[in-house]
């Protein structure tokens, strides 16, 4: 086992712990529902929030490493890594699902955050009727299939929903919202403005119809912003 | 007097002192509007926050200890526990009356908390539409009657409306929801998770009907999460 | 001058100034829009919060001492209480003449907090369907007139609304919240119950019509809780 | 170079930096999408934001110096006051736009504060109803033109709307607000204020349609709150 390899887990583990602390400062999640995973880079390994642990005690040597199948590995034997003595979140099986149809993600979060959940209840997509909104997710955010835990119908319904569109972000019908991103930061900022979307554009539709943005417009603003903003 | 009982009252204190912080970090309650209790485990006697007092001025030796009809004792005598010099919360009888009837409950809360005493001013249960109601609830949160303080009337109602249903949580009419859990810690959770699902439940309503969850997978759902979620 | 009367003052203004953290703790003000006022126990004086002074930045000896016409006195001459060199409020106007008209009152508290400026820009009375606001206020939360800034026409509308009603709260037309109290803490535990069910009648309108609650069950809760609650 | 324009850079950016502070604290901006900036005064420079680096992160040297055309100068040679080597917001343009169009405007600020967003989501103006609505705005707050970003377009519109309004804020449709003042702090308490009315405005008409006020009493609130509030 490489001396690369470890601190590659290391690191993979301080990042998802810490990207929980955006999940708090945000609002998109209360006493344990909601969790963030890292793809461990060039390996076939992730790093997930431990089942049922409140985000306040949460430290990095508990984020639980598995494979791409949702089975927690340890690295046992000389260098192994270790790994806590928890179990890791209960939807490990959707995020691994995501990582092995997705080769381009690189991290998954899932919240149950109010005003996506609640266009999720409905089963209604969030219409793009903001500019922010077409510069982060480039359209709708769409809906995906209900489906229950315990197998990979949520996996299955996250990654055919997404893999035809450009929105990083999917509402899972009466569920909640899931995200991914190249890295985990992006998947945690993929939550973050489709909470802030949900919210603005339902705010919007409660005293009427928000204006349609052209779909050109849509597009250029998406274009632009994938390439142009930020350092 | 036992040490094991000054021990385990001590305990129970400390606990129900420290969790009043999660009713006002997930914004539940207002001035001092709401309260925790635990059953002393073992005894017949219950610990309860103190009538009037600020969430912030809390300390552990201000909880007080009652029988479980409510009225305070202090173990006086030798080796006695004490009591402060202040009332029970004026909600004291209604906790009182659930440990007397529900002996499987070790913790009540009560909160006003804004969008569960929404739906029971309007006397509405709060129908099942999201899997995370159906983890926690196991259906829909029913509305129990409208009842005044100052005899048994709120605690037989919460006992009646519960006990026919797999939920933790009542919405006491035009009054507001009251949880019971197995520990205080299980009965915050409970009210948590409560004013959780009012809330994204009533923002999905806002804009039209939130999609149903088939009984089947309702009950699923509940079976899973109460044998198989956390460490 | 006497040492009480100066200790008296200096009393006072601590507590005017502490008051106003519980305004921004429960969300009431934004930026400067809000105020406390307390009488000086026992003279013909009134505290009151500086003009356009940010939260953050006030401290005891920014508090203005004015008369019951609300203007600033300083005590001059030997043992005097000092001033410091910033105007009152611009709504010391309406604090005074309630002060002046109601000798029982010993606390004003004014902010424009969301929903009780929501109820009061429709000159919408809030209606008792809640305990917690049967226990408080003792029936609706009524509508003053509309009335501008400049004369004694705010005052004057407060004390004829509130002469005439239980309520500690009185929502002035197109405007916000006033609230009294025997003193100011009492008066600004009214400012937030008064945002509290004005939120939480207006969350549960939203979806319907809240149940009503007999008046006699009214009276009785408000008999109650003015008597028996706290320590 | 002189001794007083690097202070007069340093004193803005770290009042530029400072500010930003505000606008998370008043839940104004999540992620990095909102932005101060600030005519250095009496030169043709602004300072203002980064472009995509987080709220938490910021320090006064990241601030970038302008011209009132958007490129970064750094006042290269002996005395320069150097740059960071980070971009200028994406905004930029439109903030100098604004300066270069409207000498009397010391401050711009950019934010998609939720309710506000919601109005410009419609393409709705905010109508006067209140009087803290008066006293800041003057009347509506009224709705600028859809605009690409990417060249002059957003800021000929904010100018366009503003200069026939007494309103420091403008919402762009579909987009969000922007606000001006005298500098930059009175800008910032533009978009405070425009939050709040935006949301209290919303609030009301939820439940029906708030009262109109006269507009001779808005006029008359406007003038007396310009000129005689504060210190």
């Amino acid at each position: 086992m490489s001396a690369a390899l470890l601190e590659a887990i290391a690191l993979t583990r301080a990042d998802v712990c810490a990207l929980h602390a955006e999940l708090t400062r945000y609002g998109l999640v209360v006493w344990t529902a909601g969790n963030v995973s890292a793809r461990v880079p060039g390996t076939d390994l992730m790093v997930i929030k431990p089942s049922g642990v409140s985000y306040q005690d949460l430290a990095p040597d508990q984020m639980v490493v598995t494979d791409l199948y949702g089975t927690p590995v340890s690295g046992n034997g000389e260098g192994g890594w270790g790994n806590p003595a928890l179990s890791p979140s209960s939807d490990t099986a959707a995020h691994a699902y995501v990582y092995r149809h997705m080769p381009e993600v690189g991290g998954v979060v899932h919240t149950h955050s109010t005003y996506a959940t609640a266009w999720a209840a409905r089963g209604e997509a969030i219409p793009c009727v903001l500019t922010m909104m077409s510069d982060e997710f480039g359209g709708e955010i769409p809906v995906g299939p209900f489906a229950l835990i315990g197998d990979d119908s949520i996996g299955h319904g996250i990654v055919e929903t997404l893999k035809n569109s450009n929105s990083p972000a999917v509402l899972m019908q009466n569920h909640g919202p899931f995200t991914i991103g190249k890295d985990a930061k992006s998947a945690v900022k993929a939550a973050v403005m489709c909470e802030e979307v949900a919210r603005t554009v339902h705010v919007a539709r409660q005293l009427g119809d928000p204006l349609p943005i052209d779909q050109g417009h849509i597009d250029s603003l998406y274009a632009r912003y994938q390439n142009v903003y930020g350092q």
